[in-house]
């Protein structure tokens, strides 16, 4: 299974919005069969094994890092391969978070005879796809912060200055974490601002990968459509939606010419749990936040933001500079939010914090 | 040399104000004798290795962490120690930081016939002793800042409650810190606001050394003389000083009556450098600051903060919470303070950074 979850890794920026899965096949404690899940429309972990195995593949031990699938979708249900191939026994590291479908799977592999478990290295399994779990479990994407911090928790100068506060190796760190993403997040006082492309910069070879780059949709929370018709964003490739409540039609019609697709919501201010739902209904399970510490600290108060990934450079920048978030409220002790700090590590000159939040459904 | 160092370090919570010093004598290949400075007033390393050593002196090497003194102290020179020993070779690890004596210990060694060398792990060497380097070559102490912030780099919340930041592993972290510090340095702000004790906590046993524990001196700014009579502090046994421009003579009767020493500077605010100055004067070379925003700040302001251990909590204290350093002035990123991490590691719940500043002498 340690194997498998190796091969599923290797989807780690192609296989969004679908999850990264890997498939080993045993037969008399040889690896007869190997594969892993590339690209949507492509085929999955279990039936790239099965090939490479063959006729070995009967009688042997499949290891998938996710229960085979049981329904048509855009290719036929794995767990039909399985049984055609004769495998006979499967061990899956999680079932399916779809609460709908879990389960499913091994049921129809044990109605053909086939010995079945599953919960193998369960928890490392879930870490590969955050995403796609949350969309299945809680209806709602996985929200990744990044920031960049002085030792002294700030953002920025008063005045706004904030450029390169971290050093070269923290940036390009940053170009791995918003090529696993399905989406990045920003808001629009980011854009006016900083003007951001929001791409990955990286080549398929910096990558590790065959093919193209795949580049993660660009959302923009813009409540009053305030997006600028010459954005940078707007020369790049890629798909650009700008989530609004204006119902400024002429505004709407340039933006969707130039290039971006607009999405209406009622109100007159984005609320981020309709945020979330839109996102789901968009195709994004996986999101990548960068913004500011107003939005930073919205998702934060409002138990949104599953993981902060901070990047920490040496140095103070003082008491008048920009706060890490826009978190006013929180007047005791007792009201502080706890973080679990997963991993702390030297990156370039800087130092990265993984950390997780207490998040709701 | 490693030794030697390993030894010198056993003296980490006992030497202050002298420095902490290791011996090794060696005489083919084999160590014959070795020794460390435990306590002002007893024996330097080097004759307690000599002792062991004997006889089998004659014709060894020794290896020191410091230059031999070469001047009648508290004790005789160690340098005609070894001479009368008969010791072939002493290679010192670094040379005496005091720019007066500096080399006269080898030199005395040399015009016996012994042949000498300096500068083998120094880097190792002076990390032993920042306070008495400091004190020798600045004329001013080795200042250690300790802060416990939560990630986003706040102290307190804005009323002031601030109690329990940190868990027990890194509030245990830092009785070690004091344990070594020649002083414990702090503002009045926080007499007033914390009534703290500023002691040592451990007993022997837990800092692994025979005899009593030293009681670091206390030392408190206190430009208006507002320390309280009935102040925690005076409870306690060990030195306390307050360093004043107040002339209330019958203020200053009291508290010198409680047990506290008064040192009065001129003007109507104390200067950091003229309480450098005072601090070496009364014989303190290493000094770990306990102190709010204000002192803090004006420590690394002004550049007199040489390191800072801070105690990173895994919360956020949201942005009205206070600052870890009152330094209000940065208004550019060029004016930003450049740090260097030296160490991040987990300590219980907490993790612990510790930094160097660029200071000044």
């Amino acid at each position: 299974m340690a194997r498998a979850l190796q091969l599923a890794r290797r989807g780690l920026y192609t296989t969004q919005p679908n999850p990264r899965v890997g498939c080993v096949i045993v037969r008399d404690g040889q690896i007869v069969g190997e594969g892993w899940h590339e690209r949507v429309g492509e085929p999955h972990a279990e039936v790239h094994a099965l090939r490479m195995a063959g006729e070995a593949a009967r009688g042997a031990a499949a290891y998938v890092t996710l229960e085979p699938c049981s329904h048509y979708g855009r290719t036929p249900p794995c767990a039909n391969a399985l049984v055609q191939a004769g495998v006979a026994r499967v061990v899956a590291a999680m079932v399916d978070p779809n609460p709908l479908v879990a389960g499913k799977g091994l049921q129809m592999l044990q109605q053909a005879g086939i010995t079945t478990a599953a919960g193998l290295l369960e928890s490392e399994a879930r870490a590969l796809n955050p995403g796609f779990i949350s969309r299945m479990e809680r209806n709602r994407p996985y929200i990744r912060l990044k920031m960049a911090m002085s030792l002294d928790g700030r953002t920025a100068m008063e005045s706004g200055e904030s450029v390169w506060i971290t050093g070269e190796a923290a940036r390009r760190d940053v170009q791995l974490l918003r090529a696993q993403a399905g989406a990045i997040l920003t808001g629009i006082g980011t854009v006016l601002a900083d003007n951001p492309l929001l791409n990955v910069r990286l080549s398929a070879d910096e990558l590790g990968i065959s093919g193209e780059v795949r580049q993660p949709t660009r959302v923009v929370l813009d409540s009053a459509l305030q997006f600028p018709l010459n954005a940078a964003m707007l020369t790049l490739p890629g798909d650009i939606l700008l989530y609004t409540c204006s119902a400024d039609v002429q505004k709407i019609a340039q933006l969707e010419k130039a290039g971006a697709k607009v999405r209406h919501f009622s109100g007159n201010t984005l609320q981020l749990s309709d945020v979330m739902t839109a996102l789901v209904e968009d195709g994004i399970s996986e999101v990548h936040v960068e913004a500011g510490a107003t939005l930073g600290g919205a998702l934060v108060e409002q138990g949104f933001a599953d993981e902060l990934v901070i990047y920490l450079a040496p140095h103070l920048m003082g008491s008048s500079a920009r706060a890490l978030f826009n978190l006013p409220h929180i007047a005791q002790m007792s009201e502080r939010i706890p973080l679990e700090i997963r991993d702390i590590r030297a990156v370039g000159q800087d130092w990265r914090i993984i950390a997780s939040l207490q998040t709701r459904g």
